[in-house]
C-alpha cells in the first residue's frame, strides 16, 4: 500500500469518523483505523462494532501508488495529520516489516499496523426499508428527543432511540423511565410502512454529531438523506464533498454510518402520554429557564426535586429545599386555566424540555401524581412528558 | 446583620475571594464567606487556613440597614448572586433562628448560616520587609516560573514559590527537581534588605489570578502593588474599585491577599544553574513548538523522552519511540556552535519554556548529562534549566 494525499483531505475524512474507532476495546484492532487504498478510492473504517463510521474518498490521478490495506492506529494517526503543517502533502506506505511510514516535509512517523484481514466488519443491512427524509428534519428528530435516553439501565432498549414508521411519519421517542421525549416528521417512504427500530445511545450521538458536520458545511442550505433500515442494521450515507456555488454537496467524500439496532421491544409509549388534562399552564421559555436555575441552587442535591404550586389567579409559587434545610421560593405570573395544583418535578427533566423548545410553553395537567405533558405553543410535532415526584 | 446592595457590586466582590473558600476542608465553616457590615464597610472573607482573600467594599449611604455579621454558604451564595437578573438589589438579613434572608425581587432564599464569631482568621503578617513593583512585573515573575513548581513532593518546599530579595532584585524561582525556572525585576526595597520566603502553590496560584483580574480592569495601564513579606505571612492589597477616565483605580474595593508562607529551605538555586557551556544553539519558538508537538505523538507515555541530535552544521534531529515502537523522526535547521551532541529531555519540560517566551530561543549545552540552560535571546531576566534524561 503506497499513496500520496493532501492533509486537508485525509484529516477531514479522519476527523469525521475517528470517535468511532475504540481504544479501550477488547479487540486491539478496533483501535485502529483500517485504510483501504484502490485505484480511485480510499476507504477508511472506524468501527466499534456497534457504530461502524466509513469514509470513501475519490483519489485525484496518480495518488495511488500501490494498491493494498493496512491498520494504523485511529488516536496517532488523527494527531499526526492535525499537527502536520497546513497544505502538507503526506506519503503513507506500507513497510515489509509490518510497519507503516508515513512522511511529510522533514517529517517521519512509522507506525505499527495490524493486517486490514483482520479487521473485523459489521455488516449490511439486508430486507432494506429505506426512508428519506432532509438532514434538517433528521437533526430535529433527535436533537429534540436525545437527552431523555437512559445512560445506563438493565431496561437495554432505554438506551436507545425508538425509531417508528407509519402513516407516512418518522417518529423518534426517548425515555428513561422518568421521563419521555418525542418528535414526529412526515418522510417520504410507503404508505404502507410500519416498523420499529431502537438506534443504540452511541449511535444516536454519532449520527447527530455527522448530521451537525454536516449542516456547518452547507450553512442555510438542506440536503435529502435515506436512512436503510434493515432487520439488525440502520445505515445512512452521507455526502461530504466539496459544496459548489450552487449549495450542492460533491459525493467525492461519503461517510457511510452503519449502527447495529438494539434487539428489543420498546414500551408503548402511547400509555405515557396523558390523553386528558383539565389544567393547563402557558409559562415563558426564559422567565421560568431563570427562575428553575435559581431555585435549583438550593434543591435537594439527589432528587433535584422543585415544587410548584400553581394558584387559581396565574400566580406559581416554586420553591425547592435541600438536606441543610436552606430554602428557596420564587413566584412567577403564567397563564392559567385551572383549579390551584401542587406538584413536584425534578427540575433538570423540566429544563432539558426547556432547552430544546422556544418561546412560550404549555404544561397540561391533571393531578398531583399523575404525568405532566409538556410541549411548545402550537408545536404538535414534540411532546415531552415528565413524571412527577411524590410530594 | 441587614443590608440592601446593589447585585454587581456583591457579585464582584464575591467573584474575587470565593476561590480562597474551601468546601471539603475539615472545619466546615471554611465552606462560608464571612460577611461583617458596619455604616460604611462590607467586608468579606474567605479562606482555607493557607490563604485567605479579603474584600473591603465601601458601602452607599442607607445600604447597611443594621450591623453586624454571619458566615454563609461560599458556593451558594455565589450562585445566588450569579444567577439573579442583572441590576437587582439584593436584600440580606439574619433572621434570629439563625438563618439568613436573601430577598430580591420575587426571588426569596433561606440559607443556613454558622456564626461569625467562630470563623477562623489566618493572623497577620509581623516584622514586615515592604516591597513595591508593578502589577505588570509581580505577574510576569509568577506567570512565567509557576510551571516549573512541584504538584507533590515530600520535599515541600518545592510545592512552592521561592521569592527573594537582594540587591534591590525579586527573584521567584521554581522547581520541581527536574527542571527549574527563574524570573527577576528590580523593585523598590532598601539596599540592605536581603530575604528569601517561599509560598505555597495554592497561593501563588491566587496571587497571579488576583493580578491578571486587576490586568483585565486596568486594560494597558500599570499599577503599583505593595507586598509585605513577614516571618509567617505574605499580604498584598489591591483595589479593585471603578477606573476612572485618567485610568485611575478606586479604593471603594480592595482585595486583600494573605498567605502563609513555606516553613522551610528552598534548595541554592544557583548551584543548579550551569555555568559553563560550549555549546550554544539558536532555536525559533514557533518551529520548535510544531516539532515537538508531533514528535511527542510517539513518545514514550511515562517519560515523554523525546532525544535531540545537534550536528556541526545545525541541522537537529529530533526523535521519539514509544513502547508499541512506533517512532517519529523530525529535522530541523537552528544556528549552531559547537561540536556534536546528544541528549534527551521529557518533552513537556521544554514545551513548558517555549510557551512563556518569544521569539528565538537559546539553549546552553555542555555535555549529554549536564544540565542545558534555556533562555529568550537577548533576555538575561528569564532562565529556565532542563536537566537531560539519560539514553
Amino acid at each position: 500500500m503506497q499513496l500520496t494525499i493532501n492533509r486537508e483531505l485525509l484529516l477531514k475524512a479522519i476527523n469525521l469518523i475517528a470517535k468511532a474507532a475504540d481504544k479501550r476495546h477488547n479487540m486491539v484492532i478496533l483501535g485502529n483505523i483500517r485504510l483501504e487504498v484502490s485505484q480511485e478510492l480510499l476507504v477508511l473504517t472506524a468501527s466499534d462494532l456497534e457504530v461502524e463510521l466509513m469514509a470513501t474518498l475519490k483519489l485525484p490521478a496518480g495518488a495511488c501508488i500501490e494498491p493494498g490495506s493496512t491498520t494504523l492506529p485511529a488516536i496517532k494517526l488523527k494527531d499526526i495529520c492535525k499537527l502536520l503543517p497546513a497544505q502538507s502533502v503526506i506519503q503513507l506506505a506500507a513497510q515489509d516489516n509490518g510497519r507503516c511510514l508515513l512522511t511529510s516535509g522533514k517529517s517521519r512517523f512509522t507506525l505499527g499496523t495490524l493486517p486490514a484481514k483482520d479487521y473485523p466488519t459489521l455488516g449490511n443491512p439486508e430486507h432494506i426499508t429505506p426512508l428519506t427524509l432532509s438532514r434538517h428534519k433528521l437533526s430535529d428528530l433527535m436533537h429534540k428527543t436525545l437527552f431523555a435516553m437512559a445512560i445506563q439501565d438493565v431496561r437495554y432498549y432505554l438506551t436507545g432511540m425508538l425509531f417508528e414508521v407509519g402513516q407516512r411519519q418518522l417518529t423518534t421517542v426517548a425515555t428513561d423511565g422518568h421521563r419521555l421525549a418525542l418528535a414526529r416528521a412526515a418522510v417520504n417512504v410507503g404508505d404502507e410502512v410500519n416498523m420499529q427500530a431502537i438506534l443504540p445511545r452511541k449511535a444516536v450521538i454519532e449520527l447527530e454529531r455527522l448530521s451537525t458536520e454536516l449542516a456547518k458545511m452547507l450553512s442555510e442550505q438542506d440536503n435529502m438523506l435515506t436512512l436503510s433500515f434493515g432487520r439488525e442494521f440502520l445505515q445512512v450515507s452521507m455526502p461530504f464533498g466539496d459544496v459548489d456555488s450552487t449549495g450542492q454537496i460533491s459525493d467525492s467524500l461519503v461517510i457511510t454510518f452503519t449502527a447495529r439496532l438494539i434487539d428489543g421491544k420498546f414500551p408503548d409509549y402511547r400509555r405515557v402520554i396523558p390523553n386528558s388534562s383539565d389544567k393547563l399552564a402557558l409559562v415563558n421559555r426564559e422567565k421560568m429557564t431563570e427562575v428553575l436555575r435559581r431555585v435549583s441552587i438550593l434543591s435537594n442535591e439527589k432528587s433535584r426535586s422543585v415544587v410548584f404550586n400553581f394558584a387559581a389567579d396565574g400566580n406559581v409559587e416554586i420553591r425547592a429545599n435541600n438536606a441543610e434545610q436552606d430554602e428557596a421560593v420564587e413566584n412567577l405570573q403564567v397563564k392559567y386555566n385551572g383549579d390551584p395544583i401542587e406538584l413536584s418535578f425534578n427540575a433538570a427533566y423540566l429544563q432539558d424540555v426547556l432547552d430544546v423548545v422556544q418561546g412560550d410553553v404549555q404544561l397540561h395537567m391533571s393531578q398531583a401524581n399523575a404525568s405532566v405533558l409538556v410541549n411548545q405553543l402550537g408545536d404538535e410535532l414534540h411532546q415531552y412528558v415528565i413524571m412527577p415526584m411524590r410530594i
